[in-house]
């Protein structure tokens, strides 16, 4: 049984690191969840980090890492148990190095994601991993969930960006791994187990991200499709002929759409009415032009049927403009209010007949709408269902825990994932007991009390 | 302390999967170490192979699971303790399912790479990951190895090109973990930890690979360059032009080519005599001449003083001879026989002095030539030491350990590793005690202890 963090433990903490808790580190972006109090560190280096959680291991007191607190899952509030120790990276924010010609720069657990697109920009590269909360969202935290967004089919997960880690061990010892290599095969992948573990096996204090040249051109295409079996087409047409060059394959419903012109009118549609849309990206080399090389692409999806109508962005503004309405679909849904939200993945041609049956067994259980969108390309989807028009979410409240329940069912039925990019945390550790790998998850509870035998790392993330 | 495996194993066996040891199963291909006798299970499917690790655990001997038996540093032969069962996966050689429209395929551990690749080609994609050994190296022990080669800078190691596995774990339990899905955050990447722990965590029995399209087009070309570090200057070339196509960048010196004249005259030389040579390949989108991109890239780096002079392939059949010169170079090495390999990786910026320091190093330790080359564009060398023109390797016995304890403090002191590709196996246990992170070799021994507490699964490979 842990004790609650208290007054008594701060002699034992690193002098100037404590600080008043704010309502800011107790929140979660969808309010399922409130944080309790307990104490605050605000450690400024790895030192600091390790010897925190050296006064925790001691004192048996839990330790709750947070970064930017973005995550949609819970993973960062602790609202039962005996109060947790709050370790906010939000001081360790330097990027210590940056080497443009390795592609490679280290950034430390608190910077954010923009901090770091924009250090990689400086140097006239890319940190291609992008995501809607990339202002807030910390690098500790987008490696601590294995993040996805927008780009992970051309370049990954967070995972596949991360070259090395320094982090803080569940008993206060500091792994020193910040390496930049490519390849270094010498023992256990501890760095790929801590990415994604959510801070249950330690805290990633700091890490070597993998940036990329940036494109000699790109070409950014809004293209209406009549249904996601063409979508699917038109992904393997593309890929076929601009292998390796297609960075983003967003998709995007009607309904949300309906819900953007609804909710938010002065956001531009390029193709208002479509009952489906692509949001296409091609990241191109040097020697081709990227109109010709989208028109072309876009002729023979038309001439076989998998395009209806289509707008190739004209300027960098157009892109922006397109990418402004895909980037504002999840704030029309908040404004519409959703009854259940599911981050799911599918096999990629498993996705049209799951969209349909999918819709047919909601439209059983009620009169409800439903916003499909999201990463196609990685067979992700926001599957999110909403009340009917006119209705509110109360009227839905029994509905509330059986659609994720139905729902995950016919996804991992399907081989899919019932938590495709946004982790576990708290929200999903139920689901996790219910849908995944018995011998994963035993594995899993063997690896965390080897590591964490006291369980002070996070307690109640992805483990019960 | 483990029991030998000897015939009172044998009932508690599945029927039918004992066979006859056979000299191959107990060799390695560097003759250093020679395995020993015990029982030999050949499986038909993972509930055999489950079945054998049950028997084993409960009679607690020692498995010892053996794919092509081609990996570098003996992780699959035991030569010392007591008898193991060799667990080869030769009969599990089913493609289960390929799914060309999703880029993936299920293959059987015993499957070879050559036999993956053949079936992506089949179906018009790429399997993208290439050995030498390819054509016996099976998928297993790629994976075990977590294996690297000649396409990493573009689509990394084996553990980035797989997307779940099947395994036994080292109590007989099997992790159904077969998705095939780009996103998948439900908790610790398991697979990404049994990628690369050489068989020492359970054995691997299948796995989703990931598939790419076929490229539109290649572009092959061999440049002669001054030096490493005009090399690595046209790399960054090249990146920046061709972002994302430049999918092999090997390195070749010119005492390789001097070595592949002298024991293999029938190879032929683009450019025989060059200082340093580059084998450049791009892959390349629609809409964009082959021809024009690489002389545009070749001309762009002549001016800038990085190309002395390039070979163009004008035919597949002459790209495959530049790739057949860098293929051969390995077999030149063994004719003129090494004293020392060392298969390092260091960050890119730091290659070319620690070329100039470590030839300035081992030119003070006597009459020795250098043979480094391999996957520059990983930052990976196989850097070779053979022994002065007309002199033997007898003549060197006493280096044959000091090499690599010089070369290797180099390396690491300079960010690098001892291990890029080849893993740790039984060759570089001490290396790993000696250079390894110590917090990370706790973590790998808590995580071994928790997961195989009889430390049956292949005893002695990667942690003494």
């Amino acid at each position: 049984m842990l004790n609650p963090a208290d007054d008594r433990l701060i002699a034992a903490l690193p002098e100037g690191v404590v600080r008043p808790l704010e309502p800011r580190h107790l929140d979660e972006p969808r309010g399922y969840f409130a944080g309790q109090g307990g104490l605050l560190a605000v450690p400024r280096n790895v030192e600091e980090v390790a010897a925190v959680v050296r006064a925790c291991a001691e004192a048996r007191v839990a330790v709750l890492p947070r970064g930017g607190g973005t995550g949609l899952v819970a993973g960062s509030v602790m609202p039962e148990g005996p109060a947790p120790l709050v370790l906010s990276m939000e001081r360790m924010t330097a990027i210590r190095n940056v080497w443009p010609d390795e592609d490679a720069l280290v950034a430390e657990a608190g910077v954010t994601l923009q901090q770091v697109q924009d250090a990689a920009a400086a140097v006239d590269r890319q940190f291609p991993l992008s995501l809607a909360s990339q202002g807030t969202a910390q690098i500790g935290g987008v490696l601590a969930a294995n993040a996805g967004g927008t780009g992970v089919l051309r370049w990954g997960n967070a995972r596949a960006l991360c070259l090395g880690i320094e982090a803080v061990m569940p008993d206060g010892s500091i792994l020193r791994d910040l390496k930049r290599l490519r390849k270094d095969n010498t023992g256990y992948s501890i760095r790929d187990l801590m990415i994604g573990a959510e801070g249950t096996l330690g805290i990633i204090t700091a890490a070597t991200l993998k940036l990329a040249p940036r494109p000699a051109a790109v070409a950014t295409a809004m293209l209406a499709v009549p249904d996601p079996q063409a979508a699917l087409q038109l992904l393997s047409l593309a890929q076929g002929m601009m292998a390796g060059c297609v960075t983003t394959f967003e998709l995007i419903s009607g309904q949300g759409l309906a819900f953007v012109a609804e909710t938010l009118p002065e956001i531009r549609q390029p193709l208002p009415g479509a009952p489906w849309s692509v949001l296409l990206e091609l990241s191109l080399p040097k020697g081709i032009d990227p109109d010709a090389a989208v028109e072309d692409l876009l002729g023979q999806a038309m001439e076989e049927g998998l395009v209806l109508d289509g707008a190739i962005a004209q300027s960098g503004q157009q892109a922006a403009e397109f990418w402004n309405l895909r980037e504002h679909l999840p704030e029309a849904n908040r404004r519409i209010g959703a009854i259940s939200s599911h981050d799911i993945s599918l096999p990629l041609s498993e996705i049209p007949r799951f969209i349909e049956d999918a819709g047919a067994m909601i439209a059983g259980m009620g009169d409800m709408r439903i916003n499909c969108f999201g990463h196609l390309g990685d067979g992700n989807l926001h599957y999110n269902v909403f009340p009917g028009a006119g209705r509110s979410r109360a009227d839905y409240a029994d509905l509330r825990f059986r659609l994720p329940e139905a729902i995950y069912g016919m996804v991992v039925e399907r081989g899919g994932s019932f938590s495709a990019e946004h982790g576990v945390g708290r929200l999903k550790v139920a689901d996790l007991e219910r849908w995944g790998d018995p011998v994963k998850l035993s594995a899993m509870r063997a690896i965390k009390a080897a590591l964490d035998p006291q369980g002070i790392m996070n307690p109640g993330a992805i483990l019960a």
